[in-house]
């Protein structure tokens, strides 16, 4: 145990009265525990470089006033009891949570009273025994055998570089490769490796690209409903905020034209698989978009989270490809492809935009883990991401396919589903006169939380859609909880 | 394969057309590149939803115009030649950096163009066979092997939460409690775990703290010489830089409060270990410091990268120890106790300051990974840290013994030690007639490789120090290079 004292030799008092107070004062304070073993003299003298008389004496008078006790042969201990007189004495430091400083008032950045008023991680309830509320990878088929395999390798004592501080601030530059060559055969997006950015998530990256390109004031739009992640970024960030409504077509882009503020620098879109409605945009819209963006000298974030998972249906190819001017900044995933709490993702930036992203990135966070981008190198190339894509892709098409037919099994003619057949949730209308609030709450004393649409809705009308998530949970689970479901609805509706 | 191509059902034009025409572009383009296999018509077929009929017809089409060919029984490759006079057929769309779009001004946000400015990646030569120029952990010496075991323990199918998303955005906190304990009985940290957020370095800390409190223009102060990462920092979020002198006590508190601008917010300090110099703050200096701090209403980012490792001596509590007002914002890092490449470090906010930056973190980046941090946890509640760092500080103690016995053995009388016994790096005075730049490139010459303290000065005199790192260097190659270091000297000064 290192004890850190502070001691002075230029004070004027004793060593060995500095240090009689600061151990009095660090037992009193719960800093050294009672019935804790301290130090020997010896020991204790040697680290503090004072003489071992001056420990000595500190220890027999803190033995005197009982604070401590020796046991012969064992060392000795801070008393279990401390004698209560001594507890009345002078006061003592406490920890600063026990004795509030005098308030003086907080003075944050802009940003950081816009960051206080925004953004709050929600509390959700403990998990339900059966949650629809959440869009989350299937754990039980993570390929952990395979993965755990490859950090292992790279974890070993050959390596060098894969310790080490990277000046790469892009990311390791195999694992670059690797992405670009992947979201070419799978996504037809269009890049070189120099374009790929690894960072640790989407979030990471909107964030990233909102800082170098959005002042406060500057104009961003959005889906309504959209992700609610990136609004709170974009507000944080002080953007003016233009949400722009989505049909079944996806979001509406000549209401980007008809905006009021007509100086919108940037807009956030889903284009795979809408978030939430899951809407695809079509080929027709996705043009219109890009001559708005090009014309508009304006940027498009293309946030691509989970469009490895279509069922039925051609792949959809990603709007970056169709990009002629360099204005899509592409944000993908591996969080719902392998597991959240990994952290990696990346974006594909446009030529123009790597240098300041590649310098922001650098400036703020330095590097991403090394082992972890190793480990996903191989993992890539050596066809265990494909693999677990397909495999898991077959999966959450039965798992959608089961939730729809129980939809249809318990729910006949209640429940109109939007969106592509395609993700790992689907969003969906439920016809009943109880309110959705009610319906949550009652479906909750079944075991069964569900979630609505409406946090994600900003300016459009929320129109009482709820969201399924499906992905984590197996096709019995399902049924057992549209089953449940229906009991709610259909005993209150019938009565 | 996927192949990703965009057909559109009501574009008029048959979809052979336009099967036939992505795929040429895709060919002609290299994003399917030549010799490689092409899915077979059924694949393809069912793969993008059109009958068998259509992708045959395609194929054929492609075969006869020599971009494809059959082999029987293996499949349909494209050509390795493709044919010249398609190759001057229409324009195809090739990746942007061939076409460099027509110029559109980059709009860049304030933040954007201070970055653009500022952050430079230092791309060093290609590690000398001899460098003093890292003071990074000794990685032949890393406990990969407790490490590993512990990300495998973690990596196991019966985990869920380790690889779910989570909503503490403090960050795992067993590992946060590991951590307050841990800084409580080595550093003289106060703090409950509610104050400590986990984050993915220092820099990042730096970062986050420095966008909540800091507007453009605000006065910020730190050491000079200093750490200049933090600079970076500072500057590309529009801060006013007071650079503060250092003498052998530390930072010179007094200047603070003869600053012009006086309404300094912040001050960057690194008081058990003073980057670069290796300066220790005197108690009276950090008195003095909290002082100020508390009449200012003005917070002090603590950095105490290295100071697990002292020599001799007694061990320094940190300065947030001493803080009776909640001025001081701890920040540590594992980067130089286990590894850098692992990004994890913390910071330990005074309670006023604990909800902002958890929001902002939550905001610009959710979390950090969770198997390293449930890793960690295990790796320090059972032992194993504290019984690496005791290796290491004896180790590195030997390593700059080493040099100090080589600078007198090789270079009597010519060097200055600066600072104290501590440390992955020490400060120190030359005395030559050669220029430093001079007297580096005559030791790349003989490979060894030294960097100055240059770098670090903004305000103050640079004075001719070179940096040497020692923390991964044998004792053999440190004596090596100050051998070499002495010829290139003592043949110089000698003429």
């Amino acid at each position: 145990m290192d004890l850190a004292v502070t001691l002075d030799d230029n004070s004027g008092v004793p060593l060995h009265r500095q240090l009689h107070e600061e151990l009095r004062r660090s037992i009193l304070s719960g800093r050294l525990p009672a019935r804790s073993r301290i130090p020997s003299t010896r020991a204790l003298a040697l680290s503090l470089g004072v003489s071992r008389t001056t420990v000595t004496q500190c220890y027999e008078d803190l033995i005197s006033e009982g604070y401590l006790q020796a046991a012969i042969g064992s060392g000795t201990f801070i008393c279990q009891h401390l004698p209560e007189e001594l507890l009345r004495a002078e006061p003592v430091r406490r920890s600063p949570k026990l004795n509030p400083p005098q308030k003086q008032p907080l003075r944050l950045s802009a940003y950081g009273n816009r960051a206080h008023n925004s953004a709050r991680p929600e509390r959700r309830r403990p998990d339900a025994k059966l949650s629809f509320g959440h869009w989350r990878p299937a754990f039980k088929q993570l390929p952990l055998r395979h993965w755990r395999r490859l950090v292992t390798r790279h974890s070993r004592s050959n390596g060098r570089a894969v310790f080490d501080y990277s000046e790469d601030s892009l990311g390791f530059e195999p694992l670059r490769e690797a992405i670009a060559a992947y979201l070419s055969r799978s996504r037809a997006v269009q890049c070189e490796p120099g374009q790929v950015l690894i960072c640790s998530g989407a979030q990471r990256a909107v964030d990233l690209i909102t800082r170098v390109l959005i002042d406060p004031g500057d104009a961003v739009a959005m889906e309504d409903p959209g992700y609610l992640g990136a609004r709170q970024v974009f507000m944080a960030q002080g953007a003016d905020l233009s949400p722009v409504r989505v049909d079944e077509s996806g979001i509406v882009v000549k209401e980007l034209h008809k905006n009021s503020n007509s100086n919108i620098k940037l807009v956030y879109v889903s284009p795979s698989h809408q978030f939430p409605t899951g809407i695809l945009l079509s080929l027709s819209r996705r043009l219109e978009l890009l001559a708005w963006a090009a014309q508009q000298n304006a940027f498009i974030i293309e946030d691509d989270y989970d469009s490895e998972y279509r069922y039925g249906g051609r792949p959809v190819p990603a709007l970056q490809g169709l990009d002629q001017n360099e204005s899509v900044i592409y944000v993908g995933t591996f969080s719902k492809v392998l597991f959240p709490s990994l952290r990696l993702g990346y974006l594909v930036a446009p030529p123009r935009l790597v240098e300041i992203l590649a310098r922001a990135k650098w400036l703020v966070d330095r590097q991403s883990p090394l082992i972890e981008q190793y480990a996903l190198t191989d993992f890539i190339n050596e066809g265990h991401l494909e693999r677990h894509i397909r495999r898991m892709r077959t999966l959450y098409d039965r798992r959608r396919n089961a939730l729809v037919d129980a939809f249809s099994e318990y729910l006949p003619s209640r429940v109109s589903i939007l969106g592509e057949n395609a993700g790992m949730h689907l969003m969906a209308r439920l016809r009943t006169d109880l309110g959705d609030q009610e319906l949550i709450a009652r479906a909750a004393e079944r075991g069964v939380e569900i979630v609505t649409a409406r946090p994600y809705y900003l300016r459009s009308k929320y129109q009482g859609e709820f969201i399924f998530g499906y992905s984590n949970l197996s096709e019995a689970r399902i049924r057992e909880g549209i089953r449940k479901l229906s009991q709610v609805l259909n005993l209150i509706d019938d009565f």
